[in-house]
């Protein structure tokens, strides 16, 4: 059984934003050739996180707004008093999220729900460059 | 390392209620003759969850209630202004606990702590027929 | 593809501790002598999890305080009049965390970012023994 681990690259606004990467995932799969096995999307950083979500517009805000409710961001944080960078609750809010999803795959295809997509949440309180690592092993 | 993909399929009464699965994910496990390795359980939907809990009802009812103060049933959502559908909160809930928990294996048993069962949550508003994969690796 | 199965063990003093395990994680890793694949953090008991942070004493509090507004100590549990242990909050704390954690690797190395420590963090309301679970699959 091979395991192929490759990464995708992309720039984020940052602020909680909600990126649809299914189709990146997906891509990274399909150029495996791997028919049955397990993909793993991994985030190595401490304020984002992986999540699967119906990705539509209304839900995205209702998502936004529950991450707001679990760690405000006009709270004081302690974390902000040691760097000073003023992004405390992205580092809460990434810590509960996770940075890790794995997703199963058959006949080369990522089994998710009609209504289900993969998104990376970028909850640093500015503008980033991102790179997750996509690891595929299967057969 | 041979890799076996299958599902099981149960029906639900939704509103977050909490199924103990355990059984079946190991009745699972033990048909694939293999002693070591990886079983992930993976919902291929946005409005269901995997945990892992002391599967006791004292218990099941504090999570509902964690459940409803972290994305409540009453309040607006703008997904359902979408959709009219009226399960915003499931949606919300589904994405923070999580679609996927992968467990190791030894034996052919899952490492599970004594009181330790894996529970599939269904966060939808209505009844539902539901499918999950099992999905083993290992040798 | 072989598998290695094995376990850390270390005592806590409970009470939402987060301790870091990055090192003892990789210790387990670089046993095994394998090259690329992916590493399982798994807790076999419901009053545990498995997260990443950046491990700085500032951040650990701010976590603290957020898994209090999650699931407050002081309010009842259904789970503390079944079994009178007082811990109900550790347990639906640890069930919205999660028991598992799953970390690619390559060269050797967990690719995990700069910042990014793994931790396990014990919400049980008194010290504990505690094993964790290290999975290496890979090649």
């Amino acid at each position: 059984m091979p395991v192929h681990t490759s990464s995708i690259e992309f720039s984020t606004p940052g602020n909680s934003e909600i990126l649809d990467i299914t189709r990146d995932v997906q891509q990274k799969l399909s150029e495996t050739r791997l028919r049955e096995g397990l993909v793993t999307v991994f985030v190595p950083g401490s304020t984002g996180g992986v999540i699967t979500l119906e990705y539509e517009p209304g839900l995205v805000r209702d998502l936004k707004e529950a991450f707001e409710r679990i760690a405000p961001q006009g709270r004081p944080y302690h974390h902000d008093r040691t760097w000073n960078d003023g992004n405390g609750h992205s580092h809460v809010r990434a810590s509960l999220v996770g940075p890790s999803l794995s997703v199963p795959f058959r006949d080369g295809r990522l089994i998710l729900g009609t209504w289900q997509q993969i998104a990376f949440v970028d909850f640093d309180s500015r503008p980033r460059r991102r790179v997750l690592i996509i690891q595929v092993m299967g057969e």
